[in-house]
């Protein structure tokens, strides 16, 4: 386990979120880099969010373009001293493409002292397993669409403007199709710290996890319903901790203290 | 327990549904009831669904206009000698501010020998906690708004239109404020009918059960965000069998043949 942390947005970060990934970057003595390889306006995307982690007292923020593999395979010396990774929104799947495999792939995974964030498609691009896209109502094998992510917190299957968008449907489906992943839905303005194989809840939404883990039945046809039976969910507002490889909430403090006693 | 069954649909029934309660109801022998209390323009939707029942070979179809108190505490002889009643879809509220607690009311309660089928708001006011309204995004007490229904199907909450309209929040939002009632989300061209304390799921889409009774921590704050862990979701399609009571899917028969080897 490393003390690499990642800090995972469902997307439209008030400054309470972005102000705490500075903190956990390390304020004032904080070298953040912003990856804007998701958005389809890399520079614009960029400049908006070091413009608000310099106003939130970062001591430096620079923007490292990436936008075809051959620059994701250069030296990176910037990211190599970095104390904070920054990945914006847009597009999860130009993430994948352009920087899946490459040496700043490589390179973002030996981080192990920095934070890693990211929001909306910079956090779906966390997972193990992808959700790239999928809209249809209903839960069905047409559903969700998904792939593999860069993989910074495997077991897990991350979606993201969770409630602003109704995405419950998409990611019961996703989870009906890989029972050992656990769903994770992070509604705008909302995101997982994690710490080891724990999470904490932040922000002003909630994250819903989704468990087939349990299930008694699933059957995923060709067409048509999915069927699910037994299925866990557990809605976790801001201050709430999950633990991943147990696949439970963890207790409050309070609660195992009146247990204890 | 009575052998009264009711017919419970998801909105936009297709002929297969409208069909198999035509059957319920006695097919040739059927005497059929229309009341369209909820609808905007009752006399339009009666006579369309009284059209689609006579043309899937109903005997008689007869709509019963009630859009007062006055109409509702009226005696009712056409109900009376009825064996199927189907309520249209429009404004749940309509139906019980018209109906709830006349002789209209009480008589539908006593047609034992009877099939009761609603479709969209005739299907939310047959529940004894009704779903009255509520689209806000997110798991929160504004997100939904209930009221008692009619209660011929008493401890649950129904929804309707469920994932056409994204509207797990909504039901998750409700089993957290009320844990005792099961959520039950019936989507379009999708039915359930009772049998006694069990329901068998019927069409093309799924009914997805929300059990909040086992969750380990429920917080509803006045704003923000709830909380609800260690609830159970099943999400069942046609041919699958669900016992209220006992809060579960009833497995299948191979699977009951194969454990009784």
């Amino acid at each position: 386990m490393s003390s690499r942390r990642l800090l995972i947005i469902g997307g439209a970060a008030g400054p309470g979120l972005l102000g705490r990934f500075v903190a956990l970057a390390g304020g004032p003595a904080a070298r953040i880099v912003v990856i804007a390889t998701a958005s389809s306006e890399p520079d614009l995307a960029a400049s908006s969010f070091g413009e608000a982690f310099t106003a939130l007292g970062a001591g430096e923020v620079q923007a490292l373009s990436i936008s075809t593999r051959a620059e994701a395979n250069a030296e990176q010396p910037l990211l190599r001293r970095a104390t904070g990774v920054f990945f914006t929104g847009g597009e999860q799947e130009r993430i994948t493409r352009v920087i899946g495999g490459t040496r700043t792939d490589s390179l973002l995974h030996e981080l192990t002292g920095a934070v890693i964030a990211g929001t909306s498609a910079g956090a779906a691009a966390m997972s193990g397993t992808m959700i790239a896209e999928g809209d249809a109502p209903g839960i069905t094998r047409a559903s969700v669409r998904t792939g593999p992510g860069l993989e910074f917190l495997p077991g897990v299957l991350i979606d993201q403007h969770f409630a602003e968008r109704g995405r419950v449907n998409r990611l019961l489906s996703a989870v009906a199709l890989y029972p050992h992943e656990l769903g994770l839905g992070i509604d705008e303005d909302t995101a997982i710290l994690t710490d080891g194989d724990r999470f904490e809840v932040l922000g002003s939404g909630a994250v819903t996890v989704v468990d087939a883990g349990a299930a008694t039945d699933i059957r995923v046809p060709a067409q048509g319903p999915i069927t699910l039976t037994g299925a866990r969910i557990h809605v976790l507002a801001a201050g709430h901790t999950f633990h991943l490889a147990g696949r439970r909430p963890v207790a409050d403090a309070s609660t195992a203290e009146r247990e204890a006693a």
